[in-house]
């Protein structure tokens, strides 16, 4: 039922994340009745946007500059460093204030069934920025799925001779979390993962 | 964390409906990680439209064209009005295949608290159409709430006098709903207007 300008909108819209047919048709909609003015500032943005980031070439995160700000910061620790699935987990991370290293974006986890293998996940660029840092510890904040452990697994065995450390982000139940409402898989990690309350 | 041009594209990213800070944060990375072209041709798409839609100066409806296509529409019929809050419910009713009315869009729901009056509900707008069409029954397809009654109550005591029969939407259990997820106003609701099933 949607026609001409606002179909060929909502097809455009719907190649956003998490955006299917009925959100994409809530947002044109929403487009079309909003002040002008800011609908084309919303345009211009993202175009703005697209034509300005790039990968950053030491690290591979997406940024305005080149090298990027953690990567010129020079505050930061260079013996630390966090591999992370792509940009957005950075400043996730960033935002817990727990880590003070530096990082490197893989774009991608790998998965071989579709077609992902080493060189998909930045391998090389890494191999290269191990070269070129004196890095003592890796920590793989990957997600525990299936690709997030083949990648743990794969990077763990390739870098074991290298990195002296090599860890990743603890499992178990999320804080705030319920065990009655926890999966049997992240109550076993839990259990097997547990530590000591009474010392330090 | 976010910072110059990509917290730019979050803040306008969050005035789309529904989208909060973390959504907002997840589209701005897609946008700039996705094909360039892509995300051109999506920004361009919000530009033509908003620069193309318009209200409807007989119905109010947002349209490319003006009068929109159900105005213009040879073979609908002209005694029976279909009055809704906005755009996006004409295309709701357009895809049950139930209705061949016209329609007319108020834009918003009355709301004293809000500061919305008839003068915001286009309701001398109405009261022009009403007058130069002969329409014989009224749909009052608004939602059920409080502004919805308000503005159904206001709508039928006005209009009593010159239109013959005027209607609502029918309130009750959602197909494939649960009385037991049911709330209890619905289903009190559903109880009061309960139908024969065993004639016609």
């Amino acid at each position: 039922m949607f026609t001409g300008t606002l179909a060929l909108l909502v097809q455009h819209l719907k190649k956003l994340p998490g955006i299917g047919n009925k959100s994409a048709r809530r947002m044109a909609m929403h487009l079309i009745r909003m002040n002008k003015a800011e609908a084309i500032a919303l345009a211009e943005s993202i175009k703005t946007a697209v034509e300005k980031y790039r990968n950053c070439s030491v690290c591979n995160l997406l940024s305005e500059d080149d090298p990027c700000q953690f990567c010129r910061a020079p505050n930061r620790r260079d013996d630390l460093l966090c591999i992370v699935e792509n940009t957005q987990d950075v400043y996730l991370i960033e935002e817990t204030n727990e880590f003070n290293g530096r990082y490197f974006v893989l774009s991608n986890l790998l998965s071989p069934i579709d077609g992902i293998g080493p060189d998909q996940i930045n391998f090389p660029a890494l191999c290269e920025y191990l070269r070129q840092h004196q890095v003592k510890e890796i920590i793989l904040a990957l997600n525990p799925s299936a690709e997030g452990e083949s990648t743990i697994n794969f990077l763990a065995a390739e870098l074991a001779t290298e990195i002296g450390k090599i860890t990743r982000l603890s499992t178990g139940i999320p804080f705030g979390g319920d065990i009655e409402y926890t999966t049997s898989i992240t109550l076993g990690n839990a259990l097997k993962r547990r530590y000591k309350v009474n010392d330090q």
